[in-house]
């Protein structure tokens, strides 16, 4: 964190901060249902006639998601909001509504650093129309930050466990270019190169899928599960078969990846993949559709891949050019 | 953190620890309208004709708002809950539904520490009728536990801002105790005199007053504005007054004190009344009626305390035996 020994957070105080981000707050607008605004001890929302609300709740820590030398207040408030928003998205119709956040910050933070984190909290609320809701600030050692975000729900649930056999399987981008990033900001490597910076980049600045579901959900696409790639690709497709006794066939050569992948694995293919598969922080939708709808989904979004399908067996098996690897992949562990 | 070679956290991890929560939840009853679990990448609810709901956010951080050499697992836990169910009870009439919590914990945690921890939060959950409704572990340097309540909210909506002229400042019980029982923590005191036990006591394992809410919002009083003592009664009396360009007069030998803070403070007044105009993280209503309501208050919750009353000045004066007292008190500060 940058410290400066004036114009602290402590001069600031909680109330003061709260105040900074009432009169910095991305108007509420009127499907936001605001009985209550930020400010009381409860936010209040009244509701919509017979709808649902999703609801999701992600935490940030300094040291463990994000280290402050690698990454801008900027990058880190994108990352805080964008997490929370790819899993609205991943319930395929949601739209997100009122974000909720608890910061913990150091002290002796400079009021600078504040102000920009919070500007860029705003900023990315602003680009969903999402509206700053609620929220407390504490200090701490390391900087914090936890979301929550209500989202309303139109249509039908789409959740984890409606994969049949026969569904394909979906993904909406490139895999892997996120944990070659990590690799590269851990190595702590100077002078990087035009695709490095290109990975870290997808590192630091990951962007939720909202644009594709939109797409993907208002258009009778008969999806069967869905889910986003947060703790990676290889977890993702366990999440939508294995964990209800169903299997899969996933061709690894069908996966797609970056040039930079590529360029930075220097063509080593158990390399590239095994960044694809385990590469958390990710935020890609992986999802399954009937069989039948496969063609219509190609014309409506050509960047969509399918990357295999789902059958009976409980395991998921790996096939690169036709032969089954025996390679062993490992979900991203956060303990 | 209590730390052990062996059966850490380590060996659960991330998914583990959500298996653990949902196998072990509080069961969402009728009222909670769940439509999909916990499990997926969103909690989803459906809402209740023109429901208005409540939600709030608070964080704990270790060694900011405890330390595991004070503290158990289940105060830990139970501060948590009870802080965020505190909120939603301010709000006069809202019944607390759905509860997300993001936890982080170091890596080398006991994972019986993280069962007790767990359990406990589901203990004072299921005391209230919350059901455990998302939230995401993570490792983390400092014990850390974020919390968001989401409450359904029936009846007239009593916020802070409704004071008007004339009214009567309340309060539901004492005041100083957990202040003066975070100091007798901080002074690594051993050997505790019963009373410093009692004080002590009110720090770690604060209550939220639910009861006291219930009736007090269920008997047709008018409660022209409310707030929760967390941040001290002298700024909770600013929150519900000056913030809104109103001033009040505050008896200080009005103000609620219990035997133990008197014994503590060696009957010392100045001592007596910054204990309890400070002491933060301290969970009782304070709010104002109209001066009408004060005989059937009286009558329906014997125990609530009458300390002031609400003028047009914009400012707030204390006294003590008729005279204006010219300490200076000072909120507490989180920075």
């Amino acid at each position: 964190m940058a410290i400066s020994s004036k114009k602290s957070l402590s001069f600031l105080g909680e109330f003061g901060l709260i105040e900074h981000i009432k009169n910095n707050n991305t108007k509420a607008g009127p499907a936001h249902n605001v009985v209550l605004d930020i400010g009381d001890d409860c936010f209040v929302f009244s509701s919509l006639k017979n709808s649902k609300y999703a609801v999701t709740a992600d935490i940030l820590i300094e040291d463990t998601h994000f280290k402050t030398k690698w990454a801008t207040p900027e990058q880190i408030a994108k990352k805080a909001v964008e997490v929370n928003v790819s899993d609205i998205v991943s319930m395929c119709g949601a739209k997100p509504l009122y974000l909720f956040i608890s910061i913990g910050i150091p002290k002796n933070t400079e009021l600078s650093y504040a102000k920009r984190l919070f500007a860029a909290i705003k900023k990315n609320c602003d680009k969903y129309g999402i509206h700053i809701s609620g929220g407390d600030t504490v200090s701490s050692e390391k900087l914090t930050i936890s979301v929550t975000i209500i989202g309303i729900k139109a249509g039908k649930l789409i959740t984890r466990s409606g994969a049949e056999t026969g569904d394909i399987v979906c993904v909406s981008g490139n895999f892997g270019d996120s944990g070659a990033g990590f690799d590269i900001l851990n190595s702590d490597k100077k002078n990087l190169t035009c695709y490095e910076k290109k990975l870290v980049k997808k590192h630091l600045e990951p962007e939720a899928r909202f644009d594709i579901a939109k797409i993907l959900c208002g258009n009778n696409i008969k999806i069967t599960s869905m889910t986003d790639s947060s703790d990676g690709l290889f977890k993702s497709v366990e999440l939508l078969t294995a964990d209800y006794n169903k299997g899969a066939v996933v061709y690894l050569d069908k996966i797609p990846v970056s040039d930079e992948l590529v360029k930075f694995a220097k063509n080593d293919k158990n390399k590239i993949y095994r960044y694809a598969l385990n590469g958390a922080e990710e935020f890609e939708l992986v999802f399954t559709i009937a069989p039948k709808d496969k063609i219509k989904l190609q014309k409506l979004i050509p960047e969509i891949s399918y990357i295999g399908y789902v059958n009976k067996s409980k395991g998921i098996k790996y096939f690169y050019n036709n032969n089954e690897t025996a390679i062993k992949y490992n979900g991203y562990k956060h303990f």
